[in-house]
């Protein structure tokens, strides 16, 4: 019996599964639950990251405007289904520009470690590339940039929620630029969240619905089987990429040794606002709340890169699943 | 409080915005308005132009057959929304052919200037590649085709329906062959349909929903502001190019001039019939009624490659949004 | 009068042309057919392959699995509609594993010929490259793989269901590896299913719908105008490469000889479960069960690559319709 | 007997053919005429264009700084072999930047019509593209630019030395941007040298040497038999690109007609100075000088975009060879 | 002491090798033996094959015209080093076209089997693609053409010179078209040089010079070790392909089981006829002679794909070389 | 007067600039000084880095197997000119094979910082991508490995010869695979050469000859008018890339801002050895020896991705041409 070990969340969010589902997730039946019209001049309300804070929820948001330029928003929830996004993008303060360089981010995800909770999203450079951009903060409203992780072209970076073996542990996705056709997950460290190093290959794509690319997606779930980690492949159909979540269990102590791995999907692109979108056959998770209780868990992605989705599983009943089909 | 130039048209088309709707442009309630049920043996009835004429409307619309090649085929309507469509293609009488070569066209625009209809088309020569088609027509019944305006290689051109500076104007986009990936429009300008010079850069795609290419839409309309003009935007997604539509205001005097350009789309696919078809998520708008009493705009844009829409606008709040949103 | 040459099949699936229907092939009304939910762990039921059987149905299924990678499952059927897939994928029996490597396949064609029912697929060996993969079964329990056809770089094989001037004749499609862009169809022929040669080309891709690939679909129908051939042909859209359903009567007595070829598409995607799936925009048919007595003919079709369709037509009118618009 | 119809030229620079050679054109046995030594600063001197004027003769050259940028500069020379360039680029003269943007031209063309002398450019437009840039000058000191004959994507535009049928006439190739991988050769006329219509399509690349793409060469030379042109084919090696030289006869009164084309190149690549430099196998005619007396041809070429070299043949010989090749 | 199984041949062309030279092939001083110059009009004389006949030698030569379309061309010699090469090329006589489809060949290689000399060539069929064409011939004056090995896409077949098993032998390269970036070796076998099967998987491209594609060069070469093949590798420069050659020893009775083969190329582009020319950078070898005496071997390859050369070894140093450098 | 900062080194490898040269780098007239011949069973020696060792020189040398694969080398040499190459590759002493994992490794350069050797390669890891390798010697026969300073795809890392505010400082190349089309020079720095961090952007590649990508060459070199660099850049030809060098000035104590760089190149390929080879035009600097004492500068570079040049240069004389062509 897989347990979750952390907090318990008795407000999370959640439905029981549908008789007759024999998936190990499922999606909440009033999906999906954000969508563009929940901040004006929104053209999509996409892959986004919430977290527990106070008695309810806080996030970051991705709001593309409708010139399709991404932003980062705070939104906040009583419920973790209803939420209020803010009008305006996230203001960074920094000391540091040069090393902390940023045009726009995208993607983020959030996670409290410690004293604080940091921030991470793919951080765009004007005529420069993009890279892992990295903040922190105390109340959500002053965001404190730090450099960025890596020189150039990285993205999908994902912190552990604690220090592994008194390092700071991220997860991430060396990449070429634009709509690349390839990319693996990697570990790296850091003493201090301003220099890494000792990085580690941790997976590859392989094939089928992860052939193309693999990325990181909610802060990893630890267990007491290891680190539980949902992520997404892609694979190039003759009509364009289609993006998918797996799941895969993380050694605990040495996080970049792949325990187990779905060889199948754990859910693909099916409902109407997965299939279609601004782009087609997009499931991607980016955030995941835990009540260590019951063994529940919220899996918030974005859909169709236009709208945001919600979804549930148990934890031991996920686990279960990877190690069966791994 | 924007004006519009030109004749009344109280027959115009028209739905008011319905409540609560905050975006300057709104969907007809009955989209699509024209469908492959239109034309016996058609797969598709797609980007089309309509005009006023007598006291109903008249038009040239791209009819796909079933084997996907392009037709260019007269409609009427007395109502510009239910259309009676030819079944056969227009018959382009020309003198010259070596000039006017032809194989078939798509995409038509038609305005009016001075004595007679003037349709522009995206001309595909067989084995050469596309280019510029011209004709005028006094009646919809005898087509006149002119020499095709550039040697090779442009396509969504469009005339200004008054001659600026005494000389016919158009808008044009540069091409490469194919579902090119970037396109800018130019101005170019004729003293008598035939010859063609002082070609004029007008504006490039930038970045986001139209980073990837644009081209003119509509006949631009005459303003007391200048010249309101609707454009396609197009960015390219991991599933395949999106194309939306935007606005912009030119100089009066000097179209090549770009006075406001939104910086976000006006329209973009989100009706299931925009967002999927032979070609997903395309809104292309070809055509605009207006109506200078009451400032109603009119647009129609092929959806998804496959249908026609009808969305409305008024002069002053669209104009209005081009300038605050450029 | 076209006749189909064959036996009679009165349990032929069946619906009668809806009312207003002007095009010659229509839709089973209740379709999908067959959905992921015949098979549990599946992703997509897709290009399968059905045959008559005792008094029921039989046929070779491609699943895929959560994992996107195909198989190869035998299903029954009562009604031809109603089908139930074993949750195994067939178990080939091979002597030579060195000339009939195999990964896994997909794509299967069935046809009894003489005395046993041959099955080809598109043959992936992992690491090298696709072929045509064969095997012959008497009982559809077990099936006795042959050396596969080609070397190297053919997919959409389709034996005629009786010999040609004493040789087994093949329609297959060489290939690029991967999303290829261009494919012809072309005839090769054996007098042992184990050697392959005097291969003559029958179809090019030509414009429109057809203009990227095509390849062949269903088992040829005997007529007694000569042989009735669906086929799918490929166009490349903005948006993705866009797969539908065309048709041609080849020679008799030299079936690589093509008396009529469609130059429109006899049915495209449509249906929004055609419309929409993991591949956009497909109708990729590959089965047809007929009944001579009545000229009906049911094809069964793959669905934007996700489920199966049933269609029907009859055979004196799509022969009719295919010499008509050849 | 070809004759040339033109002027005597008695100081042409001039080489006989050397023993033993069979092939119709041959090389200056002193080549390259001209070096990156001829201006400082300069990393190469190519394609580049020379008439005769006074008693000597004057030219202007495209000369690549160390930076690879291209300008274009005169040259003067006693003999038409040893050329003093000048250090500085041309300075264009023009009342309408806006019809003449121009950030800097390659590949030039000289003609002289009527009462001047006219120069035809690649025209790079930076952020934009390229297209065709005008000027004429009385005396190579003072050069008024002219608006671009197209609005984008046109390059290796070549006038013809007379007016056709009262009006200006042009050849020039349709281009997509960069290193294009196809482009034919079309035929443009202008009352004015302002506007230019009635375009008409003249050759396509075919296969061989001159497969991917073609461009017309020198200023066409008049002949009894027709417009004798020279223009350089392309084709894609597996290790880049290979540019020959090919001839071709067109009609004398309606040149966009092809009378005689060559199928073999006339000449390739050979020597070492062709085979290496910044290019790699390039030969690229851009001028000629004839003397109508002797029927002698004098023609420049660019070599692996490197150096200027020469060659020759006699009219009579290079026509019956185009002829007898066709 | 490996030692080649065949005849002797004393008047195998020969140089010793000179002094000081560690590599185990080296070149004849007086390369290139053969150019352009060899056949008037041609652009090149490349890729070819030569073997040994009465008192001299014979081949099928490939000799590219000026229009840079290759052809094949018988060729004599008395000393293997100066050659006569017919200015016309082969005929072929073939009863059914159908099946031997045939619009140019190019890369011949030659063998004698039994009672007959076979022919084997990359045969392009215009609009349609490239497969391996056929023939045989007693007196090199008339070919008798056998059908088509392959549907399609297919090239650099190489029969063996004995029937291995009772069957022909043959190896081959399958391919995508044009300048292909991957291509493996297979083998094929036939009962009668008209159908073929059993294909498989010989050798795939590994890394660094023979990283993107290999095929096989000469008629394998059997000695008591085993086959010794020789064959090009292919790797993707930043200025492009560079073919080299490498060495391999295939089972005596198992062909397709590689028992050894070079790590490194044996030879790779050095001298300047191979550095430069059509095709800078290819070394493409596609005949050799033996003497069973001696142990000599004198290969013949392309260069540059502009000319022929001829370089040695001896069997016993070449094979012992290949098994070392394993 | 610019002068170098550091040692004397009286036994520099010099040769005055010949007469009449106008360049400020010249060649040395015994180029290449290093050849395949300097390793037994090697294809090329080319991209390498000298230091001053003891009363000579010493260095890592990049020698490629005739297999084309990448070995790194430790060479010796009185003079600087004639070299003793090991026929081994380095041995790396490695701890942790995780954090420091390696396949092979190229295009070394060599520091020296406080008491030890640093050498940084691109560090190619089989199957997943190449990164920046480390290690430090103090005798160049034990070299001890660090780990790889990004996670993955970098390449042309370049530590600066002193600490920089107590960092170790590193010049870098942020890439995608293969032959990448874009890539620009960052800086990170480390505090112990284990982890990296405040990454910043230095240069963009621009236009021309440095338009499609840069990377840095040598180490740093201290002058007291800021660091002087010599750089690569790379653009597109049609018949390839090609490689030329460029030079920089570096703020001393913030070296990630530019001062000066030079518009034009420094040095492009010119003499035969640049021009063919197994890559086509390459001038790729990687290493320079220097003397305060009479400025001069001895630069090592790899020539055509074959052999190893050197060239000379003053550093008044550089400084100068830099700062008056920035």
């Amino acid at each position: 019996m897989a347990k979750i070990i952390g907090n318990a969340l008795p407000n999370i969010p959640w439905q029981d599964k549908p008789e007759g589902c024999i998936d190990p997730v499922w999606r909440y039946s009033e999906n999906p639950i954000i969508t563009r019209n929940a901040v004006p001049g929104a053209r999509s309300v996409l892959n986004s990251a919430a977290v527990p804070y106070g008695d309810g929820f806080i996030g970051v948001f991705r709001v593309d405007s409708l010139a399709m330029i991404p932003g980062l928003h705070v939104g906040r929830s009583k419920d973790g289904i209803h939420w209020e996004i803010e009008p305006n993008q996230i203001n960074l303060v920094c000391e540091d520009k040069e090393t902390a360089n940023f045009t726009y981010g995208f993607d983020p995800r959030v996670t409290f470690i410690e004293d604080r909770y940091y921030v991470m999203w793919c951080n765009v450079i004007a005529g420069v590339g993009s890279t892992v951009g990295l903040a922190y903060t105390f109340d959500f409203e002053t965001f404190y940039q730090l450099p960025n992780a890596y020189p150039l072209y990285n993205r999908n970076a994902v912190l552990f929620p604690k220090k592994i073996d008194g390092k700071f542990g991220m997860l991430n996705r060396p990449t070429s630029g634009g709509h690349c056709t390839n990319g693996c997950i990697c570990y790296s460290e850091s003493p201090d969240m301003i220099y890494w190093g000792k990085h580690r290959h941790v997976m590859n794509p392989t094939s089928g619905w992860q052939g193309t690319k693999i990325g990181a997606g909610p802060i990893p779930i630890e267990t007491d089987e290891g680190w539980l980690v949902f992520y997404h492949g892609v694979t190039q159909m003759a009509s364009g990429m289609m993006y998918s979540m797996g799941g895969a269990i993380l050694d605990k102590d040495q996080p970049w040794k792949v325990l187990y791995r779905t060889k199948g999907m754990i859910m693909g692109p099916e409902a109407l606002y997965e299939r279609t979108g601004d782009c087609s056959n997009v499931v991607f998770p980016c955030a995941a709340l835990t009540d260590s209780e019951t063994g529940r868990i919220a899996i918030y992605y974005g859909a169709a890169d236009t709208v945001v989705g919600l979804c549930f599983c148990e934890v031991n009943e996920i686990v279960d699943f990877i190690k069966k089909n791994s």
